[in-house]
């Protein structure tokens, strides 16, 4: 398939008044329930997605490729439109954007988790028993502000256990390893270097760590901190510059608002549950024409194992289907960024459905939005980056390539 | 689609306990029978591969691209997880290091045959009435070993008419093409260069069949030697490397020996038959997680354009599945490197029928494993080499992409 570029979309792309609505349910894909025989989707009782469904086009997206489990960032990167294997972005940065925090060229950001350690030095609980937000920001606070070796480190919280932390200092360049070992057993690990220019910050980073060792030593069970996913700006091309969009995420989970705004999109303030993002919608449809509403349950239910919470999730947004489309955008996509079925309790590899709706469409004829139907059209296996294409196509605006 | 290269797979690529069994029928794919208008594999009977096929996932694979018809070299690559046209073999390499010649960096190997010219010098049989294995080792030790402008050459017996030939020596670089016209009637064509440095093996290669033929007037029927695929090592990165397997091969015919030690599996000593091979595989199981499993009858029937004789390879092949399910591997993958069908008596470019058994499937639903059966799935046109990151995906052998 011939490939097409941001450069590519960017020549042809124009601003029109349409509006494109992108919701994502996290993780929606999953697995048939072993009695049951049908997936979350599948089982969730959902008249409006269906009916939506059966009017636009339906398929299933790969997020990276046939077999490749992705992560938030790549699963999100290619629903924006973005090749999730050219482009790609740290956790550290991930997270960092994401608690509106100022990154700046050259910081280098880690993401944390306090954890506790026992008195052998090796991790108990890889998240401290989930510390309250409250104890978060204390600890933080006593961590933040050292300068080591002519390099300042931000510590700021994030969410119950969850911490970033921001390296600003001349010369550090994230070559280096993490230094939590993703397991309990074992001692959190010497940052190592992967090739010598990571060398400053593997010094800066593990000397953070054992003066956080020693600052902690009396705050069990948050008693220690774990960094992983060292990382710089990436630098992408905004969605204005490529897609010629004035786009608007409406997310409450950090992370997605940190990638949102990697891509250039204003991240609007909401709340958690589906109601509040629908009224941040409505409150804001005037002044956007691309909207990203995040919907985190799915995914949550499905790393819990816990079938009938994603299921009822994915009930919970088909309720609000109907304030979307009274809204009349040109175009509506309902789609996900990955799997997480119930049944593997994590992100999977299987391809995740989509609906496309918009009156320019050729129809799919599904009569209900799930993994079968889905598997069934003609847009089976579609490479998630090429969704966005779609919806720009469908909102009309996309020129002519070629003379 | 994103590009998963071997570096990234090889970044996400775990070692578990879990066993993938991948059972390749060559030439598996075919074309409906003129009269009855079913392919070989819809014709057999295979009860037991249709029971798996539909507990798992079906699909077509494209080994190449759409209209190429490969050789089997790039089909099996392919399988073995390898873009096809990033990474080739030659023929000659191939069959050398398929008969367990020690090929050594800066060898060219070339892939002959004796054959049989008339007077005129015009080949009259390409395989000079298929001569025994003792006649061909007989004519391999006469012309073996002689040094022509300080390039040795090694002439090595492959099977009945079938001959290695190894040229050793400085400066030796396969830009040439092959002295076999490929068709009777015709004489034995010379040696050319391709491109300047491939002069002194051009040179080399047409003084050694001057002497052949010289060498083997008295043989009737095997008074000629003809040449086709003068290649060198291709130093693929190993399937223990790039997947993290430890990867055995179970096949009797040398080329895929061959090809299974190029990307570094253990190559098991087995026999001829499906039983055979079953054996081997079942005495092993314990000291591998790959193991691939070679059939040839059904590329034999189809070349043969043998309808019955593929349909009852493919039979004799569903007959040892429980065999193999008996093991309870993780993951098993029936696939074909090329579809022969019997109809065109050759490898031909049509996709080739595939299954993917493994408790993390979303089934496809098919009830009888064949071509038409699996083009209606939504992994009709699945790129080859990707199914192998299908197997390690649900083997759970292979961490997420991305934070």
């Amino acid at each position: 398939m011939p490939e097409i570029t941001l450069d590519i979309i960017q020549e042809i792309a124009q601003t029109t008044p349409s509006k494109i609505i992108l919701l994502v349910m996290d993780g929606v894909g999953g697995l048939p329930h072993v009695r049951a025989g049908k997936t979350e989707l599948e089982t969730a009782v959902t008249p409006n997605l269906d009916q939506l469904a059966g009017k636009g086009i339906c398929g299933l997206t790969e997020p990276v490729a046939p077999g490749i489990t992705p992560g938030s960032a790549p699963g999100h990167l290619a629903l924006f439109g973005y090749d999730p294997v050219k482009y790609t972005i740290g956790r550290g940065i991930l997270e960092a954007v994401g608690i509106d925090f100022d990154v700046r060229r050259g910081d280098v950001a880690a993401r944390g988790n306090f954890c506790t350690v026992d008195e052998a030095g090796l991790v108990t609980d890889r998240r401290a028993g989930r510390i309250s937000d409250e104890k978060c920001i204390e600890l933080c606070k006593l961590l933040d502000g050292q300068v080591i070796d002519g390099v300042k480190v931000f510590v700021r919280p994030v969410r119950e256990h969850r911490l970033v932390v921001v390296f600003r200092g001349e010369g550090l360049v994230p070559f280096v390893t993490d230094s939590d070992p993703q397991r309990t057993g074992m001692a959190p690990l010497t940052v190592k270097i992967l090739s010598p220019p990571g060398e400053k910050l593997a010094k800066v980073a593990n000397e953070f760590l054992a003066r956080a060792k020693r600052m902690l030593t009396k705050h069990h069970p948050a008693n220690m901190v774990l960094m992983r996913g060292f990382s710089q700006h990436p630098d992408l091309p905004t969605m204005s510059d490529v897609f010629k969009l004035k786009p608007a995420a409406i997310a409450s989970y950090p992370m997605y608002r940190g990638l949102a705004k990697l891509v250039g999109m204003d991240v609007l303030k909401t709340g958690k549950t589906i109601d509040e993002k629908i009224q941040t919608l409505t409150q804001n449809y005037t002044n956007y024409d691309f909207f990203f509403v995040h919907v985190k349950g799915t995914d949550t239910g499905g790393e819990d194992g816990n079938f009938e919470a994603k299921v009822k999730v994915i009930e919970n947004v088909d309720k609000a289907i109907p304030q979307i489309t009274a809204l009349n955008p040109d175009v509506i996509v309902v789609a996900g960024d990955h799997s997480t079925p119930a049944m593997l309790k994590g992100h999977s590899w299987h391809p995740v459905p989509f609906l496309l709706y918009s009156k320019w469409c050729r129809p799919s004829k599904v009569s209900k939005f799930g993994e079968s139907s889905c598997a069934a059209t003609s847009f089976n296996s579609l490479p998630a980056s090429q969704l966005m294409l779609l919806a720009m196509a469908n909102a009309l605006k996309l020129n002519k390539y070629g003379a």
